[in-house]
This record gives C-alpha cells, sequence and structure tokens, in this order.
C-alpha cells in the first residue's frame, strides 16, 4: 500500500499568493481544507503572512486591536523583556504571554484536474472577531446536506479555539461562533448524522496533565458538542508518541469511516497515518496504521519553514481514487493519491 | 461590605473523616458543592487521600489501572528519572506526564444549622472510569426542576475534564458522561433555563497560547455545549492576576444572576470576588468586585496543604442570609455569610 505524490509537487507555494496587505507578505501556504465543488476541487488554503520588516533591528508581530483593526507591533531585537529566538513566536517574559510573528487567514484556490491551481486574489476567511486576533488556520472542510461546514483554528490571547461557519457557493459565508472552547483544533466533522447526531473528531491540548490524543463527540446541531470521549491515543514511543490529531474529514466506504490523520514524534516529525472507525459507530476504531502511510522525505516536506511536516486538512475521492492535500514543512501545499479500496484493505492487512 | 466568617472556622477536616481505602489517610477535606436538600445543608466534600508510606524512601501516588482497579504504585525517592520536589505530585522527566501523590473522591456531609456537619462514612462519588483515574474533584450542585445536578473535575493521563452525574436524592446516582473536554474545570451550571437554553460558566486552561479566563456557554440538554465566548478576564495586575474561575453556581438576585468566583495573583494567592450577570443574558456583566470579597487572612486559610487560598465551590440561600463554603488552603472546609442583599448593593455601589 503505498500513496504516490504528485509529479508536479508542491502544487502551491507562497511565490504563487498575492499578500492581502500592503507591506505584507505570504511565506506560508499549507494546511488546506479540500472540497469537490460542482466540477472542480476547491482548497481552503491556510495563507501565513508576515509584515515586512523596515528594520533588522525589529520584529514585528500582527493582531487585531480592541476594535478589530489590524495592527503591526514592533519590539526590539535585544529586548531583554522577550525572548524572540522562536522565529515563530514572541515570548513575553514576565508574563507569558505569546504573540505570533505571522497571521494567518483562508484562500480559495480551485482546480478541475485536483493539480492546477487558481488562487484567489483576495481572501476568503480573514480574522474579524477577537477570537481571531493572531489569526484563522487549518480550515477542514464537511459537506453536509448541500451546505459546506467549515471549522477552522481561531487563535488570539484567548488561546486556540474553534471556529465553524459555513458557505453553499464558497461566496456567501454565514459565522456559527466558537464551538469548541481552547486548547482545541483539528476538528473533523462527519458529513452525515449517525444514530440520530453529527459526530466530530477534536484534539483537546491539555495543559498540566494530559496527552494530545484525539476525542470523539456528539452533537444535535453542529453547534452544541458532547459525550466526549478518548478515541485515539498517543503511543509510548515511535512515530506517534507526541501527538496525535484529526486530518482530513471522515470518509465513507463500505468497510468503514476512513480518517486520514497526523501523528508527531517526540522530535515533532509529522507523519500521516489512517485507521477505519464502524459506520454505525465512529467511537470504535476497526483498523489503524501500524506504520505511517506518509512520512515527510521529499525535498518540500524536509525543508521549509518548520522542517520534517506533513500535515493533511482535506482529502478528496474521484474515481475511486483518495488525494490527499497536505501541508509540506508548513511551507507549501502537495497532494499524494492512492486508490481508496487499496489503503482500506491495506488497514485490514495491517500492512500499513 | 464585609463577609462575616464563622467563629466554628474550620467547619471540617480531615481528622473527622474515615480514609475510604485500608492503609489511606485523609489529608484535605476542602472545596464542596454546596445544595440545600430538605430541611438540611448538603456538602459534596472533595476528600484528598493518600497511601501511607511503608518506607519514607518512597513516594507513593494512587491511581486506577486500565481494569479500573484502585492501584499504588511506589517510586524511589532519589530516582533520577522523577522530579518529586513538588509534594503533590510526581512528574516523569523523560515524557512530561505528571502524576498526583494522593486521590480526591466526593463525600456527602449534611448539617441541619449548616455549621456542624455530619460526614458519611463512606463515599458518595469516588473514582470509576478513565477518565477520573487520578480522582474526582470540586463538586458543584446546581437544582433544576426537582433533580441536582453535579459537575465535577475528572482528572486521569487523559487531562482535567469535567464530569457529570444527577441525582434526585443525595443516594442514586445517575452519570452522564464528561460534557467538556480538557482542560476545563471550574464549571457552574445556572438553576433555570433562560432563553429557552442552560447555560453555564466553565474556565478553559488553554495551553501554549491564552490566559485562564472564565467563558460562557450555551445548552439545549445540559450535556452538549456550544455558542462558547469569553466573559471574565484576568487583569493584568493585581488579585486577579493569575487566573480566575467560577466557584458557586449562579444565584438569582432580583437585580442580576449573583456568581462568586475565584481569582489567584500570579504568587498563586486565591481570593474570592463576586459579579452580576443580566437576569435575561448570562454573558452580560452589570455589575464586579473591584476588590475582593473574601482574601486568604485566617489561620486556616493562610497556613495548610497550599497555603494562601480560598476557593468556593457552593453557596447557599436561607432567610436572605447568603452563605459561602470554602476550602481553607486546600486542606479543610470553612463557612463565612453575607446578606445577600448587602453583597449586591456594594457590587452596584463599588466598594467591593
Amino acid at each position: 500500500m503505498d500513496l504516490h505524490r504528485f509529479a508536479e509537487n508542491p502544487l502551491i507555494t507562497p511565490a504563487q499568493v498575492a499578500a492581502s496587505q500592503p507591506d505584507f507578505e505570504a511565506i506560508g501556504t499549507f494546511n488546506a481544507g479540500a472540497a469537490l465543488y460542482r466540477d472542480e476541487v476547491i482548497l481552503l488554503v491556510r495563507v501565513a503572512e508576515r509584515p515586512l520588516a523596515r528594520s533588522a533591528d525589529d520584529v514585528l508581530y500582527p493582531a487585531l486591536n480592541e476594535s478589530g483593526a489590524l495592527t503591526v507591533r514592533a519590539i526590539r531585537h535585544d529586548d531583554p523583556r522577550y525572548d524572540v529566538r522562536d522565529p515563530r513566536i514572541i515570548r513575553d517574559l514576565h508574563t507569558g504571554a505569546v504573540f505570533l510573528t505571522s497571521m494567518s487567514h483562508l484562500r480559495l484556490a480551485r482546480s478541475t484536474d485536483g493539480i492546477h491551481f487558481a488562487i484567489e486574489s483576495r481572501p476568503f476567511l480573514t480574522p474579524q472577531i477577537p477570537y481571531e486576533a493572531f489569526g484563522v488556520e487549518d480550515a477542514r472542510i464537511t459537506l453536509i446536506d448541500g451546505t459546506y461546514w467549515i471549522n477552522y483554528s481561531a487563535v488570539s490571547p484567548l488561546g486556540i479555539a474553534t471556529g465553524l461557519v459555513s458557505t453553499r457557493d464558497f461566496v456567501q459565508i454565514e459565522r456559527h461562533g466558537i464551538i469548541l472552547p481552547p486548547a482545541n483544533r483539528d476538528v473533523v466533522l462527519f458529513p452525515e448524522k449517525i444514530g440520530g447526531r453529527y459526530w466530530c473528531y477534536h484534539r483537546p491540548m491539555p495543559a498540566y496533565i494530559g496527552d494530545y490524543n484525539i476525542w470523539v463527540a456528539e452533537s444535535p446541531d453542529l453547534l452544541h458538542w458532547g459525550n466526549h470521549r478518548v478515541l485515539l491515543r498517543v503511543e509510548a514511543d515511535g512515530w506517534e508518541a507526541g501527538r496525535v490529531g484529526g486530518g482530513a474529514p471522515p470518509i465513507r466506504t463500505p468497510e468503514g469511516w476512513l480518517s486520514i490523520y497526523h501523528a508527531a514524534d517526540v522530535q515533532d516529525r509529522y507523519c500521516l497515518g489512517a485507521f477505519l472507525t464502524a459506520l454505525d459507530d465512529p467511537a470504535r476504531i476497526i483498523a489503524r496504521s501500524k506504520t505511517p502511510i506518509l512520512e515527510p522525505d521529499a525535498p518540500y516536506e524536509a525543508a521549509g519553514f518548520y522542517p520534517n511536516v506533513v500535515f493533511t486538512c482535506g482529502a478528496v475521492v474521484r474515481d475511486e481514487m483518495l488525494t490527499i492535500y497536505y501541508g509540506g514543512a508548513d511551507f507549501c501545499i502537495a497532494a499524494a493519491s492512492v486508490p481508496i479500496a487499496e489503503l482500506v484493505e491495506g488497514l485490514f492487512r495491517g500492512d500499513a
């Protein structure tokens, strides 16, 4: 059971994207939600942007202010009150508060062949509410009864929460607020009701005690969630020892719900795995990959903004072929495909 | 506006409590949920117990094993693989995993005068499910239409989650699972529907980014929660700079919903505060204490298992008098009272 990387990888890089703001530049195009809409593959690309620095002495960070306006603040690189060694964040050494040096929004890209994408010049979803003051990230798209439900990470000084919007045409967007409080991300919604309820997998990030495991929850309406139970836990060692989290929204197959998920080891090397859950019970795992179905090997996976990462937010099925769109090294978008029946058989045989 | 500590404080100490297990001892009786039931004040006391050590060289930690059985494991005090400097926890230096050196359960105590309590010899609620492998803590009791709903912290290697049970008679208990995933505690339920929905305040513990703020959420059924919004945030400095969290379940007054909450400063000194929210909108604060309504001053608040803590999980109103039951220094239970109208007036006047 092998996934085949597209020869055209990477499919999308930051160089193809116009910045959304004057004096900003796109530094990452990755972790895209995916869906089929009419005859096209739709990607909702996470575009990470940073303000252009006017001086090498400054470290800049963008955020919405209390009025909801985008502001850019600067601190001196050598300001002893801050830790700026990790280029992705600024840490206030007194309060412990973390700021991000980039801000993400969601951008629509369209393709008929699933390989060559036309990227819209304007954002699809930008940070607007206080819960998004540091950005909106990592969309997942789930089609339920003609409506596309899009959940995403809403990042702000209030924490990393999960927001929900919906659209029927990828033009008009309806907002539905915060469906899971911080710290929680990597939420995937099921495309249909099971046993009269909606279902999701989610990935709490516990503080103090607890690992980064995948949980399952149920809902009467997609907005209120309960009956939280742990589903898939980190392993003591190996490629799943650091964290696991939902990837692409579950896909119905004759044998069960197919989930593509991510797992990182304790060195933060991110791979993709797969598992199947019972068609009538998304809380019951019936098969699970023993080894990664995709590891960060290609140059665009091994090196980038954050090296050694393959991370998916979406996959599509056309002509019995599963195509997984994934972020490479928090920098670019790539894709890999496999006949879906072959992947499912491999999970049952235990050779994946 | 002054709270009057009971002259009989502390009302309950560990010496009054029989251990639930052979070779265990109670080391803390604190953070009790409170309710009126028939003519009595009911407290659901958090009883923290630890295994009796057979050797001074050992550090013991109790937990449910995979089969749900209570086990006690020991590590050597000088084992270099573990950090045991904080007597409350053991930290595995390789994995970062945290274990607790004590385990809590919930114990019923009854009183007609609200001062002298008879403590039951057996637990009311003990750890039983994997989410409770390290204990059940900090009950809140809310009476809704004849049923007492009891939420509590379910602590385990899976994180600190919020569980829910209900009872009509404090004998038969019905379990309702996990209503908020980790890390979340200090949940308080409203005693009635408002605008056709149930309401709660909850306190996520965000990892990586985010403060320990109080949030509000809504539910159709007490089991599924959504529309999460931040309600009351930590302050930049002072007695509320470290964390805030729900205390006693909200109490209806003519002027608004009265909430007694806890706040800690950056030195982890825990005080009590109060705020009022609109009767028709629990998400709208209409008055808030500027200074603590109770600070850890008394000997049983200043010294104990964890010093300088007053922390409440419940209060009752009888004859227009509000009695707040609270934990002192994570060791004992004490109480303080104030005419409820006086407290509410003080919040509006701004002298509390």
